[in-house]
């Protein structure tokens, strides 16, 4: 039965028109912010000078903190640190896609950690220490996508070591104090992106719904909710990238998605996202892209465990009609018009898309490796409905070929 | 298009045993509490004692204050505020029904407040003061109905005047600090009371459904969801009181139908309440059983303003068929189907059936005139959609008859 703890003390200021609250907010934070940027997207749609502008006007300074990359790194974050200490920065603020808020989550907390930063991320067979405390953050999404805005995760790529690890570290510390989220900011945003940012979130909130206790019947509604939501909207955003409509309800999606309202209490896994990070870590795929291959594959795997709940999904989601069918029949309909739909907004849906190179047996058993040893039960399987093994793993992602 | 700010710093605990933790989570707050209680059926249940031994044991010294009434009112909270400050108490537990922590909010707000505690309330034709700051608050409720342990609204009727006026004040400083939400302290409330919450819960969606700006896709299929999750749980719930996960369901809804999640950015207005508030201040009626009454007659006056979203209604919520029909009738449809539910679970829906004795044409334009002198546009009219004149609301309550 359900049992829980929430807490999410992120205020958030929503709606078209709301950068022009940034310098405000900020200046009750302190007179000094590091910005943090990443390759120059921002300063381009010039979204980067209306920020620097209204911050001015507000009397906070700003130190710029630029080239954070898609799948962050600790070096870069390390760097970022670096220049905020220099600088003597009261807050972070983050400009930018789900990359940016994480690394700036990131270096407000190693701002003021007296440990090894490695120590704070999840990596199996230790327990992470992660962060107490941090520097008031503000975030600002120019990307509807991984809700790191209002939310207490940063997934950092670990690049000390041999092999980089993406992994997340998870803190009631590194909540945004404020999340300033203006949908006008995503209407650069290019049609692939814009479509990997749908597929991220709808694989929110299906790990939730698929890999949770059970027992949620308001979080299954509400993630439903979400996902028929994106179904109608998310093709007119990535139609029309100007659709301010659409935009915001994409927006409004992706926050919702992972700020704990779809999936408190069912203490959800997410092995589709962790086979994901793998992908990511190793060949810099866009973490949308690689989780519109890998989610519909993982259902494919997942259904045969659990035919009633995709069989839910299927007909309150997709209104497959269930009735004298067999549920695993419903579900892999429902499943298959899901992958439909990601073909049709554009996303690659076979890891032959993904832009890997040849793709060989040997390559899918490294990667189900390299994902068990950042995340692994005592069992040594990757947490999930049904938990996976690695030859369950490489089934997953022979599916996606 | 969807514009708004979201704050709810509440930390929830929730979960059939949470009682446990109130003594450590209190603790934290300091080391005296005042002990808001009721009339006493906290003490007839034996959770008065099981509360008293947490705290006792975590070192917190408890001040108790008893005899809040429902629809508690403002010279019962001025007497907490007396008791609080002779005792010098840290912070304020509020451990009983909506009333009941609504009344320990108002103690918590007002015992920090320097001006008159009457004008923190919305009253029509005034701006309200409201608390900027509030002692620690501690909400346990033993009632799924208001919400209030996780909101910023304390509903309180000012009893200072010549005729008794329930209003609210919402304040930011007044969202407890924590909600100790345990299901199993439920379980003794009676038949009639659990469905006059379950009126409460759905109120409170279909008031921000109905009556909200629209074009909040996402809030709407939360609505659904949370009446949905009512219809199936609330009747187990009213039928055996110990069915522990049909009182966690419903107990879970009766907070996220009032936190903001179902309807931030609906700016919505909330007609129904401020018609039964006038009920409850004359007559006091239950709150859940005014709204049962009234929540149908209003719907079948505003479907005809608004036929479309009842229709909507109508279809996802009862499954209606609305092929080929006009959606009034297909709205319509809905409307009996939600009042056949309420009286199911033995809500009155009828005003006869409220206790107030013999109802006379001349009391209705009464309870309306006294409506509108709480709460008004400036055109004089009760806000919502439809705004309701005098006549309106007097149409309203025929309905009701």
């Amino acid at each position: 039965m359900m049992k829980f703890e929430y807490y999410n003390p992120t205020r958030l200021i929503f709606g078209v028109g709301s950068l022009e609250k940034l310098g405000e907010v900020a200046s009750k934070y302190g007179k000094k912010a590091l910005l943090v940027i990443g390759r120059g997207s921002v300063k381009k749609a010039g979204i980067f000078d209306r920020a620097l502008e209204v911050l001015k006007k507000a009397g906070v300074e700003v130190v710029e903190f630029s080239g954070v990359e898609s799948n962050p790194r600790l070096s870069t974050v390390l760097r970022g640190v670096k220049v905020l200490k220099e600088n003597k920065c009261d807050m972070v603020i983050g400009l930018g896609g789900g990359s940016v808020i994480d690394a700036s989550k990131a270096i407000a907390a190693i701002a003021l950690y007296e440990g090894n930063p490695r120590d704070m991320f999840i990596i199996a067979g230790r327990t992470p220490k992660p962060p107490e405390k941090a520097l008031p953050i503000i975030a600002v999404p120019t990307l509807a996508a991984t809700g790191s805005e209002m939310n207490g995760t940063a997934v950092i790529t670990l690049d000390d070591g041999e092999i980089p690890i993406k992994t997340p570290m998870k803190s009631g510390a590194i909540y945004p104090t404020v999340a300033i989220v203006d949908p006008e900011l995503t209407v650069t945003v290019p049609k692939n992106y814009t479509a990997y940012g749908i597929a991220d979130i709808i694989a929110h909130v299906t790990e939730s719904y698929f890999n949770g206790v059970g027992g949620t019947p308001i979080q299954d509604r509400f993630a439903e909710g979400v996902v028929i939501t994106v179904l109608e909207y998310g093709p007119r955003a990535v139609e029309n990238g100007r659709d301010l409509e659409a935009r915001t309800q994409i927006h409004w999606a992706s926050i919702v998605a992972l700020n704990g309202w779809v999936n408190v209490g069912t203490y959800a896994q997410f092995p589709v996202h962790a086979i994901e990070h793998t992908l990511s870590a190793l060949y810099d795929v866009p973490h949308g892209a690689g989780l519109a291959v890998l989610n519909p594959a993982w259902m494919k795997f997942a259904a045969r465990y659990n035919p009633q709940k995709f069989a839910q999904f299927a007909q309150r989601v997709f209104g497959v009609s269930s009735e004298g069918r067999d549920p695993l029949e419903v579900a892999l309909e429902g499943i298959n018009r899901f992958e439909e739909f990601l073909r049709s907004i554009g996303c690659p849906t076979r890891l032959s898309e993904l832009g890997i190179g040849e793709i060989t047996e040997e390559m899918l058993y490294d990667w189900a490796e390299k994902t068990l040893e950042v995340r692994r039960d005592n069992q040594g399987r990757l947490p999930g409905i049904p938990p996976l093994s690695k030859e369950d793993i490489v089934e997953v992602l022979r599916l996606a070929l």
